[in-house]
């Protein structure tokens, strides 16, 4: 097994890109559920700090004049539309219609002009007619944050980029069960697909937007 | 930072479900080209098992009567189709149509009644028409090879699954840079997304759908 | 101007191509909502026979055990989800989350084994899961009906036959708010994409299904 | 059976809301190949002015900077990667890979900073990266013209403008194999997913984007 600097020096042969914000953004909050929240479910993990990290992002949004998009997970009780993702990942029963552990987290609660993207599968854009929103929107780049780093923040990360909008990944206001894949997918992300910034950096970005 | 024990033991909670392979298969072989062979290219990579277990794989699919399809990469030479991945990931411009960089690896060539395609984002499923092959097909499983695990191979993988698919992901004929991404990857998709197997069970497998 | 006769004419030379119903056929009932059959509405339509046939092509689907899918139209209060179709369709405002005009038509309730996808474009498979959700299911043909023929209709069948699903449209069980697009559509419906068929050969094949 | 003049008055009480040009469109010419021109085939079509309509319109658009995507179909030689679609409709042999029947049709031939995008399925978006490809570059909008009206110019025109595309239809730039079903979708079209406009009005239009 190789080590930290070998990788580091191994991916700066090929991937060692930035390509920084767009210019209208557009940010998301991914599957900010209270099963993440909730001790003793399977799907517990301590995000406490990224939800507190994603609230402020969205509030520099906000005031930005920038659209929020929050998704949530939600199946017919029969998990019939969860397809084979239900069938394999046994924790996503949590998420059948009318679960309390489908509620948003902690301190989030969506306001009237912000849009829920209730999805079946891991990306925010699948299966869902978010991709269209954002363009005919004119928005040109996403902002991401959420849970998990290593499920549905990744797999969102892939497919907006493939949707055709510049992507950014706010590091601390996203979270996973263990640091582990938390770190890693953040390493994948930032070679290939989005650039992985910080909380400040992104609110000092979110604050040139404001008129 | 948390050790692999721990790792394994956080995600057993949650996540140690095996969902098997399906009754129809396909074998998909994600992106085996010249780039990665290619000593001195940024993408080069050392693959030469990877493919050596994947041929060896299709061996046995098309024994058993196993559809077969390879995708490549394959840009306008502008980039102008690569949109927002080929700003960001560099050496992508090793695929624009017509680089010797794109030619299938060393032992690949596609039989006639393989089917070939060309993507331009990290899934076979982005932008391609290959969902919709296979499930005219009446197939409703893949088995997934290829390169890199933590790039195509991992978002083939999500996408597999999420179009209804289920997926199983041979280890030892996927390959990546480094062995830091290619475990990390691995081990991401086998909790949520896939089956990873070996090459062993899989060609197992594919000799009990012989007639 | 050319005549009717000129037009089966042209078309026999290129298509005259039937199909079939698949083996494993799910059900689809597209937007049967309140707006259609609200008199003073700017979408009302006359197409009380529609739904009616719909009704009993569903009983005979249920009894044969064949999954039933329901979708309405479903809008943010500020059209946002609804791009360039909310913008160029001004009665879609009818569909806005809440409104009464949104619910479904006389006669249909939804069983709690039914599954209701709400959309935002014309086809039913467009921006929702749809297509995973039969594909994981292993059904491999749709029967359509609903409103309007021109409209949703047409726009699901396109994409229900090229996500890969053998597609039958009951034209008994479609409506519209005039004869002219709704003859004009299930004629191009039936040259290129289905087999447009009546409620009694549609009942006829679903009693073939019963164990 | 209506009248003509019943069909107008019925679509007024709903549909008749024109949403202009966008700022930043596309081109697109759409299955302008062989086959359509080829004396004697199943194919055949009285379409010489659409075409010559759509050179026109094209160069237009050179003129003006727009970019300019051209579409064809591409077929496995089984027709593998046709599914439904091949099973339905036979003509679209005529489009098997290598097939003098798929090449571009009379003075048409693709400049090299032009983008051919080959499908399977009627829309040009289906199963292909052209959305990802538009909304990358900043497109907003997108000009129709091609073959066939009430066939895949139709189906990308639904496509275009659920992707969140202002979509415009160039009647005169259209064509199909009879009047029929070319007024019809015509009709369909602009009532409620796009703007129908002239050649005239389209080259007027991007005369004003010439910087």
């Amino acid at each position: 097994m190789s080590t930290e600097e070998d990788l580091l020096a191994n991916y700066k042969k090929a991937y060692d890109n930035r390509v920084g914000f767009g210019s209208r953004p557009a940010l998301l909050l991914i599957d900010f559920c209270q099963a993440y929240f909730e001790p003793g479910n399977a799907l517990y993990s301590e995000v406490d700090d990224a939800i507190a990290s994603a609230l402020r992002v969205r509030a520099a949004a906000r005031a930005a004049g920038v659209p929020v998009v929050l998704t949530n997970v939600v199946y017919h009780p029969t998990g019939f539309d969860g397809g084979r993702f239900f069938e394999k990942a046994m924790p996503l029963k949590n998420f059948v219609k009318g679960s309390p552990m489908g509620a948003w987290g902690p301190g989030l609660v969506p306001f009237d002009d912000e849009l829920v993207v209730s999805k079946q599968y891991p990306s925010a854009f699948f299966g869902t007619s978010l991709a269209s929103t954002l363009t005919a929107a004119g928005i040109d780049s996403v902002i991401l944050t959420g849970l998990t780093t290593s499920g549905c923040v990744r797999a969102s990360c892939v497919d907006a980029m493939s949707h055709g909008f510049r992507t950014a990944v706010v590091s601390d206001a996203c979270g996973d069960r263990h640091a582990g894949p938390h770190e890693a997918n953040l390493f994948d992300m930032n070679a290939k697909y989005a650039d992985v910034v910080t909380e400040a950096e992104t609110i000092a970005f979110l604050e040139t937007l404001k008129a």
